[in-house]
């Protein structure tokens, strides 16, 4: 299908401007110019309206929808240990289905088009084809020689996912080693190895918590960072999320090989895990990216709001105003969102690229006056500006409505599983 | 009118309970039981819906609106001295009444129902007879014997304004002397000193940044609340703004004399001033209220976001999960708000209390599935949620639709305001 989005406030790799976008399969055709012999099928009026490349949250774990708001203000171990562990070994795979569906409407109502996952790629691969979203999508491998079956289990299911589901435009794969403190080191060479043999990028969490750094330092005697390092983890295509406590000399690591982070502001603050030193590692040149973390440690998944929380917090404690700039924040979330996705030609909207785009509404007041509409999105917006949305030249969403979502359904699905599972 | 809620899911002073809520001559007639002889003239269906007490806007500059995303990423002398004074020089008191009707659209469409105000009084309270909102109005008194003039006219005009807007059920005033570095201490006694004959609260705005702090004292010697306090701006009625740095000694004073603190945390992050000691004043005793600033430093006046900064940042700087709970955040954003103003029955939903309400949507993805509603509210609300809203027993605004309010006009009106002054 070729689509016209005609006259529209764009936001362009260098600037905003008015323009015209001509999409046609599945990618942006032209910019301004109309390309010879387009025949557009459909044709969007951008007047009052705001088009932007898809946000892309490049860490969540979709299905603890069903865990939104079910285990808030509890130390960290209560949470984990006390409420979300044994909820999780009540959830049947079908139920990450439904969490994962859930997850896909409230990321496309508030513009995200793609997102990185780490819970059950089949379930979570059978949504993404339904409902056209982009993903990428990794299962957590724990597994250590205390439980060496367990870890081989889930080391083999997650290589036959990826097998059964290769091939899908819009979804690929990583190797996700969960954390350097549930993997044992030889179960980390034997991911990084499988990783390579397949030519997999690697997504993991990395020095999330103070409690993780001590637990590792008495373990091996050095940090997360220089562990993963010396197993081979960390690549230029490895994600590594939260990264909240490096030292300088993790830093160096991390640039060095190329890691993308991605920085979780919302969740590292609700579970008091405190503020990734993001301005130390944009400084050092390392690729950040932006993520919400799953629904319950954040409780949303509104990239709109980690942006606003990026934007915002890093000038609060820095005490330095022009820290992480509306710019900066934006293109965060977007292009190197999907340069951690491993993805060249997304997140920008020029010719050529992935049309995954996005329109706002101006016309609600708090987006008004429109002074400047990169600072609108990072500081004024909620979210509920998204419209209309578009994945690989697709409309997944128009005027708030979904294509391919029975929203009713999905609802009800996650509303009878919290009640199976004892969430209220 | 007489109003029926029926069977919603309504936050009551200890819990959530589902019930009916009677609204009669502007207050709260009953919950749950119905009065006798109650005829409702309207009924509303609160399935699937959600009943808090309006938001309370402690700290606002309505007017500035004008100047949202003109402003960004600017260190705080560039901000203020560079941009935002030349900005406001060039306004018209006519265009803080346009200014004030997009922030009144802004906070109901978000859930306020009331808010405290600093800017000028005159269009402030036309506005707010207009559209029904509740809210106290203050002019920023600036003073000194550097032009004594200056200072006498803005405080006579504040007493002008008081006495021709007095008497309205939805508008109450206060004096504002503007900070302790604009107001010299013979100017802050003469306040005091007018604010104790005719009864008035003060609301002012105290230790903002680390650079007033250093300016009072060099010039006096103390602490701006050690100034204030000294001068007799501090009681139980006192409604101080900010409060960002303060000593564990100020802290005590504000405890002893019963200052409310209004709490402004997207602001303060994102003008770099840094994150207010809440956890310490709250532990102190001291009565703490929230605010969003003006959209000039935050850069919306959606209530929603900054409960839910209140609620995240505290538990990320202390390292602790359990600060500032969702319920806690709830009661600041609410009854503590309306303590703020002065106002003993508002802020919770109690027979006797001010009918100002809102009804929230649960009916979105963010807010699925309801584990919790008071958690749901603090972590996954983005204030779109927000469908109908009603001041003192009448509807502001249903289905999102204003009652009283020409949006359009208000935007068009802004937006020439912007082209005038230059704020692109």
């Amino acid at each position: 299908m070729n689509i016209l989005i005609k006259n529209i406030q764009t936001v362009l790799p260098n600037g905003v401007e008015t323009c015209s976008v001509y999409i046609s399969g599945g990618v942006i055709a032209a910019v301004s110019d109309e390309p010879v012999g387009f025949c557009a099928d459909k044709t969007i009026d951008g007047a009052g309206k705001l088009l932007i490349p898809g946000l892309v949250n490049a860490h969540t774990h979709a299905p603890m929808t069903i865990f939104r708001n079910c285990a808030d203000d509890l130390l960290f171990n209560d949470w984990l240990f006390g409420r979300i562990f044994p909820l999780e070994e009540k959830l049947a795979s079908e139920d990450s289905y439904w969490g994962t569906m859930l997850a896909i409407m409230e990321m496309l109502s508030s513009g995200t088009t793609s997102f990185i996952d780490m819970y059950h790629p089949e379930e979570g691969s059978r949504a993404a084809e339904e409902t056209g979203i982009r993903t990428v999508q990794t299962r957590g491998l724990l597994g250590g020689a205390d439980d060496p079956e367990a870890g081989e289990w889930r080391l083999r299911t997650a290589l036959e996912e990826i097998e059964k589901w290769k091939g899908r435009d819009n979804i690929s794969f990583m190797l996700a080693p969960h954390a350097p403190y549930t993997c044992d080191e030889g179960y980390q060479r034997e991911i990084a190895a499988e990783a390579k043999r397949l030519n997999l990028p690697i997504n993991t969490h990395l020095s999330e918590s103070l409690a993780e750094n001590e637990t590792i330092r008495e373990r091996y005697g050095c940090t997360p960072t220089e562990l993963f390092d010396r197993n081979g983890l960390l690549t230029d295509t490895t994600v590594a999320a939260h990264c909240v406590h490096l030292t300088d000399s993790d830093i160096e690591i991390l640039t060095n090989r190329g890691v993308h982070v991605v920085t979780n502001p919302v969740s590292n603050l609700k579970l008091a895990n405190g503020v990734a030193p993001v301005m130390k590692l944009l400084n050092a040149g390392v690729k950040v990216a932006l993520g919400t973390d799953g629904a319950a440690s954040n409780n949303s998944l509104n990239m709109f709001k980690d942006l606003s929380m990026l934007t915002l917090i890093h000038k609060g404690v820095n005490h330095n105003a022009q820290a992480v700039t509306a710019r900066e924040g934006f293109d965060i979330a977007t292009k190197y969102g999907a340069a951690a996705m491993g993805i060249d030609n997304l997140g920008e909207i020029k010719p050529g690229y992935l049309a995954d785009l996005v329109i706002l509404n101006l016309d609600c007041p708090n987006m008004q006056p429109v002074n400047d509409p990169i600072a609108a999105i990072a500081y004024s917006a909620s979210g509920s500006e998204v419209e209309t949305v578009i994945v690989g030249g697709k409309i997944l969403m128009e005027n708030r409505v979904f294509a391919n979502i029975d929203s009713e359904r999905v609802v009800y699905e996650v509303n009878k599983i919290c009640e199976r599972i004892g969430t209220r």
